[in-house]
């Protein structure tokens, strides 16, 4: 089991500020453990601070490479972690949003918990789709066309969603099968033209 | 013109932590300089600290009353102030959005800036009105029935928006404007039936 992810190459998203560092650290910790390699992907490259609990300060972490530096084609998996204040930063940048969308366009796994997920609202890739989040994303997820639950992990069709940093054992357990099966091509159904 | 609020009653919202400062007090500064009251409104009485740029911690406020000893009845408008982590957790508390709602329901002037319009989502009053706030939140209101536009302060009908500290001289001018003129018979129209 150490080396599902033996040969895959996984990009996990970071904001210039407010990501959660638990929600970043341990998916980052399981993809290595299952064999896998990451690359941190932020606005640009250098030290960025975490944060615990949304507002206090974490530790540093260095971005391997910026939005702009990279495409999903280089990538075999994205994990989007959460943090009120990441998420909402993520979510306001064009090329994140873009580098997101890529992946459900050609059908590769994507995980994102807590506030995660509103970069999926922006990316608009969520209709129809099964996910869940941080609770107070509920309204604008089903009003972007997703069916919101409300369970530890939801994995729909590649796509690996949690609620919060409670939920970490169950989903980083799930974003490593899902990254480990690759393309699933109902990944792309879902998404849509709004941008 | 100082006295253009005398005998109106107002309240304001302060989440337990992560509302913008400025955005707290600005506000609630032009309602006292126009000769009305201001009660602060929150999750519990007490002490809370409010943040400057999201992450700072600022200075600590008195909570006057809190959600649940409160009704629309008692106040002639309300304002939400930003700041992404006091936003969500404002929109996270049941009490907070159906107090929120009723002002809609009223017909009474409602003032939101920056991530504050998140409120206005979760309590379904968005559908069919002009209004901006900070620009991550613009998908989530076009996706809630809303017409978002980038202007430093939209008034429609008793609701008055803004973006971003940036806005305040224009966002206070207007809410005392469309605060003085009361009941705004629009204001109810918007309220849909999604709580």
């Amino acid at each position: 089991m150490a080396d599902e992810l033996r040969g895959k190459k996984v990009a996990i998203l970071i904001a210039p500020k407010g990501t959660e560092q638990v929600e970043f650290e341990r998916p980052r910790e399981a993809v290595i453990n299952a064999g896998g390699t990451v690359n941190v992907i932020g606005e640009k490259t250098g030290q960025v601070r975490a944060y615990n609990h949304d507002l206090e300060p974490g530790d540093t972490f260095t971005v391997d490479k910026s939005f702009d530096e990279v495409s999903a084609d280089d990538y075999d998996a994205v994990i989007v972690p959460g943090g009120t204040v990441g998420a909402d930063r993520l979510r306001g940048n064009d090329a994140a949003v873009r580098f997101v969308r890529s992946f459900f366009e050609q059908g590769k796994p994507v995980a994102a918990i807590c506030h995660g997920p509103w970069v999926l609202v922006e990316a608009a890739v969520v209709e129809g789709r099964r996910l869940t989040s941080y609770p107070t994303l509920q309204t604008d997820i089903r009003n972007a066309g997703g069916i919101w639950l409300d369970q530890e992990v939801i994995v729909d069709n590649g796509l690996v969603t949690s609620r919060k940093p409670d939920d970490l054992d169950a989903f980083c357990a799930k974003l490593v099968e899902e990254f480990a099966e690759g393309i699933h091509e109902g990944q792309s159904q879902s998404v849509t033209a709004a941008r």
